[in-house]
């Protein structure tokens, strides 16, 4: 899978990946009221909308990115007709050939972390039969466990092909309270770096890992030291635009060969309709609005990138 | 909700939760082919045997315990279908007025974390009406991302009346690999100890706050110093039983009331039937069983704790 992911940022000239968080407060009201309508005001209209919106944004953007990624938690809020959503996404960004980040930052031990590891990269055991329950490419995954909570994921994605994500440096403001603190003179989310490409060293793609790490994109000098460590490891990095990162920011989260990371914007993409300038879409036209800050997204990185030769 | 816990606890005399991790291979054969009969060996058969397995020892012991520990990780690996049967649970504990611990370990930021705490502890908006997605009393929550990721959750137990607990120290092998190292000369867990007491303080309910911590049973000398750090927080102990831990060594989890712990056992309890020491029960009978070793465990800790008076 990692392959395929750089397969497809080289064909789409894309590092990026457009976040799928859908607040009901971001689909445009004309939405909402047709699922209202279908379903009333409940859980079910509120999956209904948020699919609706997703499905919309992944048709006008599908052919300019390579990745996709859907954070759960605003799926799950909506219990379980939001993760039936979650699911319906999932499903259709895989129609559409797009490599599928599911943004879970699960983390637990042994047999509890095989079973999410198994739940959404790998398949169930149901008596004769295996069934995969959500069926990702790639998942984010929390470290604080340490290495019996990342290595039943790893023993997955081996026998899956698929990858990870691992949570080094995130883009919060208080993301410093523990992953700063100096061990031996060296932040832990360097420690954590170090972990990263140990558990990545023996799960390579053609060119890269497939164990990968997480760093915000609001820490860019960070990111490079963490480059260094992590070298063969893709870097899945938050926080660009509405957090606050740009693409001259970011060229040090890439190697030179012009990979290694991808970088997510969620609301900058999917609530475009809603900034100023792409106002002139109008609300019905939210789709075309996501199209067109993709392209600019694109535009921005691909510009800072090419700006280094 | 910590003070229903703590009220319970003192009713019961049984300082322990009965963790509800239902791995297929634990549900006696003749449910599962009763649920395969009806489903298929699919992923709502699955759900469905591990539902009734749940039932049966819901059933067999509510009466003895304060608290149930579902972790959900065990559901999420059948899909849709599981989480379904791990909101039944959810549901079916809360009608037999069992506390329920949702152990979900998530955690993200700001708006993220929100809709995690939302979907769990919460409730929902959809346009003019409110719906509780899964509805626990307490949680537990990952600490890697700070108090952004926190914050979030506290909103929604303050304004619910539920609560945390917080991972400070799990209980596996691995667990010191970053949660040990040494900071200043102390290592990572007391300093997030220390947060979660800070966080715990302006928690308060009649005697113990609603912010509490996760320390394994597998860490006794660990756990004493934490339980002075955090002496307001109830601690959550994973690890009895099947992980190691025994009543005499976790005394020191508890305060001099007796109070401000409660320790988890799943397999030991939900899988006693398989033990040697309950084989005289039978796999048909294997929630008895599950009641027998639930009087065991109750019998250890309160002994220990008895003992020391």
């Amino acid at each position: 899978m990692i392959n395929k992911l750089t397969e497809k940022i080289r064909k789409t000239h894309a590092p990026i990946c457009v976040g799928l968080d859908p607040m009901l407060s971001y689909v445009p009201k004309q939405v909402q009221e047709t699922a209202f309508k279908e379903y009333g005001e409940t859980l079910e209209g509120a999956a209904e909308a948020i699919w609706q919106f997703n499905k919309a944004i992944i048709d006008a953007t599908y052919d300019l990115i390579p990745a996709v990624k859907p954070q759960i938690a605003m799926y799950e809020q909506f219990g379980i007709p939001g993760l039936v959503a979650f699911k319906k996404t999932v499903d259709y960004c895989k129609e559409k050939d797009l490599v599928v980040i599911g943004d879970i930052k699960r983390g637990d031990i042994g047999s509890t972390s095989s079973a999410y590891a198994v739940g959404h990269l790998g398949k169930v055991q149901v008596g004769t039969k295996e069934y995969a329950g959500f069926d990702e490419d790639f998942a984010t995954v929390n470290p604080y466990l340490g290495s019996d909570g990342v290595n039943p994921f790893i023993d997955i994605c081996k026998k899956e092909k698929k990858g990870l994500f691992i949570l080094v440096k995130t883009s919060n403001p208080s993301s410093g309270e523990f992953q700063d603190q100096l061990i031996n003179g060296r932040p832990l989310y360097e420690l954590v770096g170090e972990k990263v490409a140990q558990w990545g060293a023996d799960c390579m793609g053609d060119e890269y890992s497939y164990i990968g790490a997480v760093v915000g994109a609001t820490y860019p000098e960070m990111g490079k030291v963490l480059r260094k460590i992590m070298p063969k490891s893709y870097i899945l990095v938050p926080g660009y635009g509405a957090q606050g990162g740009k693409g001259k920011d970011l060229v040090h989260f890439f190697n030179e060969d012009g990979l290694g990371a991808v970088v997510n914007s969620s609301r900058g993409i999917i609530a475009a309709y809603k900034q100023e300038q792409y106002a002139e879409f109008g609300e019905a036209n939210f789709a075309d609005a996501s199209r067109k800050a993709v392209e600019t997204m694109v535009a921005d990185i691909d510009g800072a990138l090419t700006a280094l030769k």
